[in-house]
C-alpha cells in the first residue's frame, strides 16, 4: 500500500497537475515577452541571427586559415584543395545568411524602410571577408612567430597554435573586424564574445591592431573599440586600454565616432594589470610600461613607465629565513 | 622483416600487454574511491546531480525566458504558446529530478534520516522557479535597458542579448537564487559556476541584487555570498565584493549566516578592478568607487572615492613624442 | 513580376557565381599555407596531435578518478569495475596516439631522425600516467578537503567536486604534469590550456605543486613554468606568480632550465591580486601575503605582508550616511 496519509494534503496534485498549474499562472507573462519589440512575436518580420550559426562560421574560417594544423578546428589530414574550397563555399553562405538577418534587424531599429539593399549588402561583407582571408592568415602568421618569440615557455611555433589562447583570440578579432569595417551589426561583436567566453581576452571588433600582436596568459585583457595598436606589440594578462569618459549629446547618449580609446604604439610592450586610459593617450614606439601601471597621459618613444615600489607592511614571523 | 632486435628487450610487450598489465596494478586503487563515502559505490544510496542535466536545465530556462531571441539559447523561429510550454514542462521535470538528488545527497551528508520530504521539498523548488519567471524575465529586461543605456559601445538592446557576457551571468545568477532562497544544495552552485565558466564573472547565487544590473566587459568580477546590491548599479571587469575575515565556532569552522560581504546602495558605479571588502561596508547611494581602489570601510551617499594618482618613474626614452 | 532593373547591376552574379568568383581569388594564397612547414602539405609526414581528441582524454581521465560522482565527468551510476577499466584502457590508447605525434611532431622541428623512438616513448609517457592516476585521486582528494575547509560558502566535499573551477584545474594540471615530467611537447600544455578556457585559472604544467591546494574563485590566476609551491597553499583570484626577466643565450633566445618563477613554502595564503615575481623570490613556510601586493624579494617564515594603505581621495556626497 503506497498511501501516506500524513502527506496527502501536499502532494494531493498529480505529476501533471502540480507543473500544469504553475505554468498555467506563468504563461502569460512570458507571452508578453514574445509580442515585445525585441521578440520575435507578431510585430517582427525577421529572424535574429544566432549565436549557434555565429559560432560555426567563426570556427569553420579558423579551420579553413589553418587548414593542416588540427589545432584550433582540425581539418582532416591530406584535404584536398578541393574540399576545402568547399568548406569556405559553405562558411560564406551560412555567414551571408546570418549577416542579411543582422542588417534587417537593424533596418527594423532605426525604422529604415529600405530594406531591400540588406541582402546586397551582406553579399559585399561577405565578398569583403573571403577576399582578406589570405592577408588574415599572413598577419595570423606573424602573430604566432611574435608569441613563438615573445614567450620562453614555447617549444614551437606550433604549441602556439595549439594551445595558446591569445592565437584564437586574435584570429576571432582579425575576421570580425573585417565584419565590422563594412557595418555589419551584432555579428562581429558575436564573434569577439566568442572569443571573450573561451579565452578571457575582450578585444573588441572596432579596435585597429598591427601584425605580431601578442598576448601573454590573456585572462581579463580589455581593448577599446578605438584603440590603435601599432606593430610588433605585446600584452600580459589583465590589461585594459580603456576609456575615460565621453562626451554625451543633449540626450545624455554618448556621442559616437569619438575617439575614447588609447593609441598604442610600434614594439611596445605593457606588462600585467597596467591600465592604460583615454583618447587623448598616446603610446610612443618601444615603450616599456610596468605591472600595475596606471596611466591616463601620453609618454614619449622608449619610455620606461614603473610604479614607485609601493611600502608594504611586513611583520617578519619567526622561523628559518629561506636560503 | 620488421624484427628490430636492439628493441626487442623494450618492445616484447603486445600492444593488449602492457595497457592491461598497467591497468592491473591501478586499478584496485581507483576501486578505493568508488567505495569512498562520496562515490557511488554499494555504501551509497542516491545519484548525485549532474553537471550536464543543470546546463541542459540552465540554458532551457534561459530560452524560455528570450523565446523570440536567437541569442542566449535560440528556440525556433515562431513557435507557438504550445511548444513554449512543453518546453518549460520538459525543463521543470529534469530540474525536479535534479533538485530531489542534490536534496538526498545533503540528507545522506547530514545523517538526517527523514528523506521522504526530499520529493515534497524539490516539488515547492520547482514551483518557485516557475511561478517566478514572469518577475525574473521583468527584471532582466531592465537589466538589458541598463546595459544599452551603461555602454556607449553597444548599438541595439539585441546586441546585449545576443553578445554580453553579463546578461548570461545575471539570468544565470537570477535563476540560481530562486533555489537558494528555497535552500536547495548544490544546484544553484553549479548554474552559476558554469556561466563563470563561460563568462569570468562569478557571482554566488546567495548574493541579492537589485533591477538594472549591469557589469560591463565582466572578467574578474567576483560577487560573494552575503552582498547586498541595489538598483541600477554597474560595475566593470575585475571587481570584487568580498569578505574581510570572519568568525568561526570552536571547531574553526566558519559560523553561518553572518553579513560578511559589502551592501551597496542605488546607482552606485564601481569601475574596473575596484576591491571592496567587509559585512560592515555600507557603500551608500549613488556613490562612485575609482579603478583600482581599495575600501574596507563604509562611505556616504553620493560621495566619490578615487585613489591618489600614484607615482610613476619615468624614464623618457628618445624619440619624437606623439602629438 | 519579380524584376528590379534597377539593382541589376550590381545583383547581375548568380548565388553560386559570386562566391566562386571571390574563392577563386582567394584559394590560392590559402594554398601557400597548406604547404608550408608548419602545415599538412606534402612535405610534412606526420599528423599533429588534436585539441579534441586531447579533451576527450582528459575528460576521459578525470571521468576515471572520480567513477561516483556525477560531477566534472560524469560516469553511469553503478558502472562496474570492468566498463571502468574498460573505458581507461580506451582512453590510454587515444593518448598513446595523440602522444605519438606530438613527439613525432617535435622530431621534425628539432630536425631528428631518430624518430623509430616515438612510439616506444609515447608508451612510457601513459604508462607512467596510468601508474599515477591512484596517486593523483588520492592528492585531488586533499585538495577538495583543503578547498571544503577553506571556504566557509561550501556545504559539503560534492559542492567542490561539482562546481569549483579550481579542481577542473588543478585536475588538468596534476595530469598535464606527468606528461611534463616526460618531456611529451605539445599535449600537457594543450590539456592545461582547456582548463584555463574553462576556469581562467592558468597552471604551466611545468609548475610543482604539492597536496592540499586550494585555488578561491580563480579568475585571472596565472602559475609559471618553474614555480615549486608546497603543500596545503592558499591563492585567491587573480595572483600571479610569474618571471621577472630571464638570461638570454647568444641568439637573444632565452636559456632554458633556468627557475624564472617564485617558491613558495608550505601553509602559505596569498590573497587576491597579489603579484609575485622572479626565480630567486622564496616565500617561506606559513607566510600570508594580502591583496595587491606586488613583491619581488623573499619573506621569510610565518610573514605578514600587507600593502600600506594607499591614500583616497575621497569626495563625500550629500545625503543620509548608511547605518
Amino acid at each position: 500500500m503506497k498511501k501516506r496519509p500524513k502527506k496527502n494534503k501536499k502532494t494531493s496534485e498529480t505529476d501533471a497537475d502540480w507543473i500544469g498549474a504553475s505554468l498555467e499562472k506563468t504563461m502569460p507573462g512570458l507571452e508578453m515577452c514574445r509580442l515585445c519589440h525585441m521578440g520575435a512575436g507578431r510585430g517582427r518580420k525577421c529572424l535574429l541571427p544566432s549565436q549557434k550559426a555565429v559560432a560555426e562560421v567563426l570556427d569553420g574560417l579558423i579551420g579553413v586559415l589553418f587548414p593542416g594544423c588540427h589545432g584550433i578546428c582540425p581539418l582532416e589530414f591530406g584535404r584536398s584543395r578541393s574540399a576545402l574550397r568547399d568548406q569556405l563555399r559553405q562558411v560564406a553562405l551560412t555567414l551571408e545568411q546570418q549577416v542579411a538577418q543582422a542588417l534587417r534587424y537593424q533596418c527594423q531599429v532605426d525604422n529604415c524602410d529600405n530594406c531591400e539593399d540588406c541582402a546586397e549588402r551582406a553579399r559585399q561583407a561577405v565578398r569583403h571577408v573571403i577576399d582578406s582571408l589570405s592577408a588574415v592568415q599572413h598577419t595570423l602568421q606573424l602573430d604566432i612567430r611574435a608569441a613563438y618569440e615573445g614567450d620562453p615557455a614555447a617549444r614551437s611555433p606550433m604549441e602556439i597554435v595549439l594551445s595558446y589562447p591569445c592565437l584564437q583570440a586574435i584570429a576571432a578579432y582579425r575576421l570580425a573586424h573585417l565584419l565590422y569595417e563594412k557595418e555589419v551589426p551584432l555579428i562581429p561583436r558575436v564573434m569577439t564574445e566568442l572569443a571573450h567566453s573561451r579565452t578571457g581576452i575582450d578585444i573588441h571588433p572596432g579596435a585597429k591592431i598591427g601584425p605580431g600582436f601578442f598576448i601573454d596568459h590573456g585572462t581579463g585583457v580589455v581593448i577599446g573599440e578605438t584603440c590603435v595598436i601599432g606593430r610588433n606589440v605585446k600584452l600580459y594578462q589583465g590589461v585594459t586600454l580603456g576609456a575615460l569618459s565621453f562626451p554625451k549629446d543633449e540626450h545624455g547618449h554618448p556621442i559616437k565616432g569619438i575617439q575614447r580609446h588609447p593609441r598604442v604604439g610600434d614594439n611596445v610592450t605593457i606588462y600585467a594589470e597596467a591600465t592604460i586610459l583615454g583618447g587623448d593617450t598616446h603610446i610612443g614606439d618601444g615603450a616599456e610600461i610596468g605591472g600595475n601601471v596606471w596611466l591616463t597621459h601620453s609618454v614619449p618613444p622608449n619610455s620606461k613607465v614603473y610604479n614607485v615600489q609601493p611600502d608594504l607592511k611586513v611583520k617578519k614571523g619567526r622561523g628559518k629565513s629561506p636560503p
